[in-house]
């Protein structure tokens, strides 16, 4: 790895603490901080477990590892995977009726399981503005004692092949992306996008929050489930992120062409169709004033790409990382519906005028589904935009993907990068090399207020805890009986 | 300059003859080669203008020399000019009646003035076309011989105040983007992009083209001008192209995400409008399937901004480079309507399959006006994606934009490059500088077949010619009584 960064031509390479970085940085020489840690981050039960996995062949006569062979086999469904906006579903209990039989009243979210008592500020402020859009309450105070007298259940989006950015709560009325990937048959969902500002992901919801997710049920999704029907093909998503690496996305935190590629993909089919005009126009107008539009497209993408790869008896490749606001979790490909958790951290970026990193929330959201696909942290080299948005340069742009190299299976070869002469990205987060390396998974990110409502304070980067990844080692240890 | 590159981190700086940059690329080091030639080419009379002039200052009271004054003002105007996409004329011969007054019959064409018997046969096949559009003819045959005989008027687009790509022509029943800029109070105009294939601007001329143009004039063009009609400020080009800078894009031989951004600035207005559907969605989805229709919006703005910065007496900015696949012509702010004119060279490049060097037509069209402007090679920084189409790689992208801020008056501040970490583009191309270096503005260019109809085969890099710059400065010390 070190011989690799510096033949990249990097003046000054820095390994360990990040202690002298910012001097060397201010002197004006090029710097990339690499993480190093030694092998299993110091602890001799991790160290000895990689070793025996490294060597355990299972069948002598196969070449590699069992994990190896299962990894081969889980990044090949993934760079197997199709993903196409097929449908608009117009209510999610047309997707899920048993969420909410029998009077049930059902909330998801984005990360872990979580219950009430220990959701952050943001995640609360969300359920109790789908429980005033529902309207399972009057007012929010009605709706917060609902809430923490149990009334309502809770279930992580992930638990139902979906998705969510922030705090990413579906309730029964709200229409849902649905992304099929041919290639296996699986599904995946996501909500709508609401722009930015007083937002119900980031915990607001007074009148003009719930105003907007009424005009984004009764006008937005039935216009684009309009457009959809006159597309028979529908739209393929994962060309739209390819498309976009090579225009300055990382199509996590920045989707300005993926969301304009999106408007082209619709915009005729719209304006073709019987759809009311004034209703088909504002719709338009909508995706056109939100650079993040595509956001949740992404993150449908990314699951039913993700998805696709799980379930492969041992392999040690990531399918989901996660974040409730407490926790990060991944899931690993070989250990089922498993979570991996450990604290998040908060990120580190540039805030809006008068924030600042102690107003910052812990990280939030399903959005890390990108970094399991090879986008936002893993192609940041694609995206010298973004990382001046959150406070860098070119060059640590390209660090960052360089480093992700170490972390990851293969390269994706439909995710060209311009910035390293057109490499493919990295593809296939595998839960030994993050142990071995001591290199996190980069993830960039919005930052949300810690108090519900206020919004997004900015955007930065941060990375998923070593702990998930330790636990998920012990796990595969377990199951391969090396532990 | 020397020290400036070399700062610049590139491996091997190549300075003078490319003889060792082939072996010195091939051994895998970084090398850019350089144009370099001592001052005035070797030219000892260039050279003395080119002293004398630098120290002219005219009024001894003021600071600068006198091209220095004109130049600063005529700099401050390209960068105070707009571009608004205002309307569409539904017909040329609604902008410019006196051009078909009295039975006349006009056809207009890129670059410098050209007779029928010393243009390329590509320019001769648009001519025929435009001529068998307008009814002129019958045949292509009795087209040309009409032609030949002199019963058509030639005019070049730069004297309209207009632009065309390739062979550019414009003719009475063509529809033509309007394009404004408030801050001086110009208009310019383009004729419609045909998309890419068949197509009139490189000389086809059968059937399916004509009815290409006439279904442009008669549903695209009535289209778009619906859609402006219900956008009351227009569509902010500089903008547009602004933005796709951070996309990817240089806007002249990239386009895609310029496109997509324009395809979302109408595409509402237009859906929201009573235009008939099925023609809406026609419209809205030929613009979505040419990544380049983006192409001629982008030269219209480029010659409203450099039209704001023509006139200036004294000053030495190049204002237009414009090639008639014949010879190259650049027009000078302080130099009024001369076009300074020397042989076009051939663009180097990639071939499409089947195709090479020797089926080339020389340099052709209008839309090295975007280099004026300081897009295309001046920005080839921004578009990793389009190097790689010309067969280059990112590091040289890069390095033909640092080689531009040397022949450049300053840097345009909205005009950010990511991968120069967000430096203002070369503004201003100045023939003092660029005879004063010997570094010849680089163009971006489609490469044109020989033989007309053939179409567009490959795409590439082309330098203007040195001999404009030369005849330029001698008119220049002309006019400021050096010479």
């Amino acid at each position: 790895m070190k011989s690799d960064l510096l033949r990249d031509g990097l003046g000054v390479l820095n390994v360990g603490p990040e202690l002298f970085v910012d001097s060397v940085r201010a002197a004006g020489t090029p710097v990339a901080h690499v993480e190093w840690r030694p092998a299993g981050d110091g602890d001799p039960k991790l160290a000895w477990w990689l070793a025996q996995l490294a060597g355990d062949p299972g069948d002598p006569a196969a070449p590699g590892s069992r994990i190896d062979r299962a990894n081969r086999a889980a990044v090949e469904r993934m760079l197997a995977a199709r993903a196409v906006l097929a449908d608009v579903a117009l209510r999610a209990d047309e997707v899920w009726p048993e969420l909410w039989a029998n009077g049930r009243r059902t909330l998801t979210h984005a990360g872990a399981p979580i219950p009430w008592s220990r959701m952050c500020d943001p995640m609360r402020g969300t359920m109790i503005g789908a429980a005033l859009y529902e309207g399972w309450a009057k007012t929010a105070d009605e709706a917060a004692d609902r809430l923490a007298r149990g009334e309502m259940t809770f279930i992580p989006n992930h638990d139902l092949g979906a998705v969510g950015p922030m705090s990413g709560t579906i309730s029964p009325s709200m229409p849902l992306f649905v992304v099929r990937n041919p290639a296996a048959g699986n599904t995946a969902y996501c909500n709508f996008s609401e722009g930015i500002g007083r937002v119900l992901r980031f915990g607001a919801n007074g009148p003009e929050v719930i105003d907007r997710l009424k005009w984004i049920a009764s006008v937005l999704a039935p216009a684009i489930k309009t457009a959809l029907a006159a597309l028979p093909e529908g739209v393929d998503l994962k060309a739209i992120q390819s498309q976009a690496l090579l225009m300055g996305d990382e199509v996590h935190s920045r989707n300005a062409a993926a969301s304009a590629l999106f408007h082209m993909a619709i915009g005729g089919a719209l304006a073709g169709s019987d759809f009311d005009r004034a209703r088909a126009r504002a719709a338009l107008e909508f995706v056109a004033a939100n650079s993040q539009f595509f956001l949740n497209l992404s993150m449908a993408a990314s699951k039913a790409i993700m998805d696709a790869a799980h379930g492969v008896e041992h392999s040690s490749i990531v399918t989901a990382i996660a974040r409730n606001g407490v926790t990060t979790a991944i899931r690993v490909s070989g250990l089922g519906e498993r979570w991996f958790e450990a604290p998040s951290e908060t990120p580190i970026g540039l805030y809006f005028p008068g924030f600042g990193q102690e107003d910052a929330n812990a990280d939030l959201g399903d959005s890390a589904i990108c970094e399991t696909a090879g986008y936002g942290g893993q192609s940041l080299a694609a995206s010298p935009a973004l990382v001046q948005l959150v406070g860098g340069s070119v060059a640590e742009a390209i660090a960052y993907t360089r480093e992700m190299y170490h972390v990851t299976w293969t390269r994706n070869p439909v995710m060209s990068l311009p910035n390293l002469e057109f490499a493919g990205a990295p593809a296939g987060i595998d839960v030994r090399k993050v142990l071995d390396t001591g290199i996190r998974p980069v993830l960039t990110t919005g930052i949300a207020h810690r108090r519900a409502g206020v919004g997004q304070i900015g955007a930065g980067i941060v990375r998923a805890p070593l702990a998930c990844f330790a636990a998920a080692l012990a796990a595969l240890a377990e199951g391969l009986g090396v532990a």
